[in-house]
């Protein structure tokens, strides 16, 4: 394809996506179709190319009835997966210059528009100075916890590197805490055996701190070693905050790694009257903060800090006789190969920059305390309602609420309004209990829409 | 952003993407820039939004000047990133659909044109028919290496999910194999001394059979548990392919599971005149090429095909509350979230539809051919001239080679043609000489850039 046509077809396909966006209102949340339907209507490649009208064509015909979309107004599922479109822009610029940022010599702006975003969203989101130089983009929370898990493991014994793991290393993750953390455990060789689930208040869900500093005595007691705790600000399920100052204090007094998920929540920190949340954040040695979920920007993008680069650098690294270069030689630039899973990397802070730089810091601020205030607002209709009630407090723009009959009542209200297609709302289990969470956040939610979702939960 | 004002700035944004298409070829191919000289242009992140027009401007100021240009004609340093401009469209649909397709049921299209494409390559490529279903895209071959190691560590071990690795198995790899599978190693709490490096035929730089073989019952021998074979074809300092077939006795005697890595030689298996390339492929358990190498497909987007989708799934596998749903208990569907180190996931799989029906497997074929074409006429040349030799013989279209007058007088010509901007060359070490790669696969490469950058190094 030669830039001429690019330009034509481009178009075209800019015009779609408006098109599709303009429209995704009206169609239905969660796709109809039945497993296999999709790939029943897709022809083999073709030997010969074809051009791209017939690409067009079947994403009409195909794909958006396969599709459940995310940038629907009446999206409130799992949590929100903003894709903005400054933020859709600055992501072709990155595909349409074509740069490998695996090293700051393959591509120097890749590496320090990165630098320079992450050390300004310290500042912005009030994050601990000690994150300064620390920040890196990840592709997700999962694997920010990966390497997080792995640069505490490196910590914590001069002979990881080289011997692995000892099989004593405990982590330790609340019950609410993401299934990724687990897992991360798990893919870096300590087995599940390894990670301390630790119990909640039952009305906060947030970690029972007396619980962890009882669990963690209890095994540096029996000889294990305790070598990552995640706090989470924002919990998946129900938006629990867990006590960050108190578990630090725990880690400090042994050594513990403390990283601390805020996947989901951590963009409110760019509102002062949230600060609080991210109580005793400055003892962190870690936190992720997912700008791909309510911040606006195209997955995949989570934002990363550590207090400690040249951990994370030392764990990670690995220099072959083809990657090095005077550059990463004289020790003046970040190579950010050296901080993350994969080895190679796309220019992902130019999404990043594009929707920061369109909407400004006060309007990424407006777009979170919209959706704040549209729970509140929801919230204050359940409280209103003698039929339902919030299962936990609300947090922040998640409201988990549940039909005083019993879950078979809630379960089949939320299956009504899913079925009816105007909106998609998931569950989760609170105190054994079946709950519905409302995760209002799709950029395109208004007051009208979630009161809509209200009363067809109420109806159902 | 609403849609209007996306499709206004949008089609600004694909002209200047075209207009830089148009220009790359006139601009130094390396960043020249210092170190820091990006982030001093850059302004803080603006309270107020400020619209689209100083980002392009900056990238004209800044952003151009600070990048290396890896779609340049005379890009021959590493390996290729092909981004052709129809996978940068059906990125760009992605980014705008932008669906996240972890589950199933959170975008059935997402997954099943993905299952489709994996399948229809099986075929185009001439791939093992046990692939068929295997197949799943990796952002990078780096983490298929990682997924492809525990898969192996979880067949290994009934107990690694629980309890983790044992601290006595080994891994295998030879001199000449990519970084990415001893970090994984490490990664996956083997640790370094888990990875034996087995050595090479000096002359062509495969695996020494017998040397594995020994190493390997050594290690049996000794109450040692091998886990893991990684053979080549392609390796990244000169091309250098592995006996795979043999290999796989090997690794078929002790059950230990075979990964070949062929993450930028792959895409040859396109072509039937290569597919020789790929014998033995049948016994291999995994098996890795990067469609965002040479494959004409915008960074990043690695084909990973596994045997045992089964195993892979259950070492990878982990499913909270909040993920349940009935698709996904019915047993009907993939959920690729269970194929990979990440939970979210980008619908890749349209920048590579794209890709493919807009150039077809014959256009496809053309690209690869084309510059295997390039890189025999490269080898001509310098077999013709009596200052230069081949260090190892051409590869595909990689071709490794020296002055006659030894390392300075190599790395003099290296140098002094990346400084002059029009080309841009890497090297490695072959049996300690210092050898320049010279890798074709710049989409917009034609024989008489070659000619000019192979005049620059002689004259040089």
């Amino acid at each position: 394809m030669q830039p001429d046509e690019f330009r034509r077809i481009g178009h075209e396909v800019i015009d779609w996506i408006a098109d599709y966006r303009e429209r995704v209102g009206d169609l239905p949340v969660r796709s109809q179709v039945e497993p296999g339907w999709v790939r029943s209507q897709l022809a083999p490649i073709p030997e010969q190319g074809e051009g791209f009208a017939g690409l067009l064509a079947d994403l009409d015909r195909v794909v958006v009835p396969g599709t459940t979309h995310w940038q629907h107004p009446g999206f409130y599922a799992y949590f929100p997966s903003n894709a903005s479109l400054p933020s859709v822009l600055g992501d072709l610029l990155s595909s349409g210059l074509g740069v490998q940022g695996m090293l700051w010599s393959t591509s120097p702006a890749c590496t320090e528009v990165e630098q320079h975003l992450m050390d300004e969203l310290v500042g912005a989101m009030g994050l601990p100075e000690r994150f300064t130089g620390g920040g890196v983009i990840q592709d997700t929370a999962s694997s920010a916890a990966l390497v997080a898990m792995l640069a505490a493991l490196h910590r914590g014994s001069d002979k990881w590197r080289q011997s692995g793991v000892d099989g004593d290393e405990t982590v330790y993750v609340s019950s609410q805490t993401h299934s990724s953390i687990e897992r991360a455990a798990r893919l870096a060789g300590l087995g599940e055996e390894s990670v301390r689930s630790i119990g909640v208040s039952p009305a906060t869900l947030s970690m029972d701190v007396q619980a962890l500093t009882d669990q963690i005595q209890s095994d540096v007691d029996s000889g294990r070693r305790p070598i990552l705790v995640c706090a989470t600000i924002g919990t998946t399920g129900t938006g629990a905050v867990d006590p960050v100052r108190e578990i630090a204090e725990v880690c400090a007094r042994h050594g513990i790694w403390l990283h601390v998920d805020a996947a989901w929540a951590g963009p409110a920190a760019l509102c002062p009257e949230q600060r609080h949340l991210f109580d005793g954040l400055e003892h962190a040695d870690s936190f992720c903060a997912n700008a791909h979920k309510w911040m606006l920007t195209a997955f995949d993008l989570s934002l990363f800090w550590t207090a400690h680069p040249d951990v994370l650098v030392d764990a990670l690294t690995i220099l072959p006789e083809y990657l090095r270069n005077s550059a990463t030689e004289s020790g003046a630039v970040v190579d950010y190969r050296d901080w993350q899973i994969p080895l190679g990397r796309r220019f992902r802070a130019l999404k990043l920059w594009s929707m920061l730089r369109w909407y400004g810091l006060e309007g990424v601020r407006a777009h979170l305390r919209g959706h704040v205030e549209l729970a509140g607002l929801l919230e204050s209709w359940v409280e209103a309602d003698e039929r339902w009630e919030l299962v936990v407090p609300r947090s922040l723009s998640l409201v988990t609420l549940a039909h005083v009959d019993g879950d078979d009542a809630t379960r089949a209200a939320m299956d009504a309004v899913n079925a009816e297609g105007s909106a998609f709302l998931t569950h989760t289990v609170v105190n054994g209990r079946f709950a519905i969470r409302v995760a209002i956040g799709a950029e395109a939610t208004r007051e009208h829409h979630v009161r809509a979702m209200w009363d067809a939960l109420r109806s159902a």
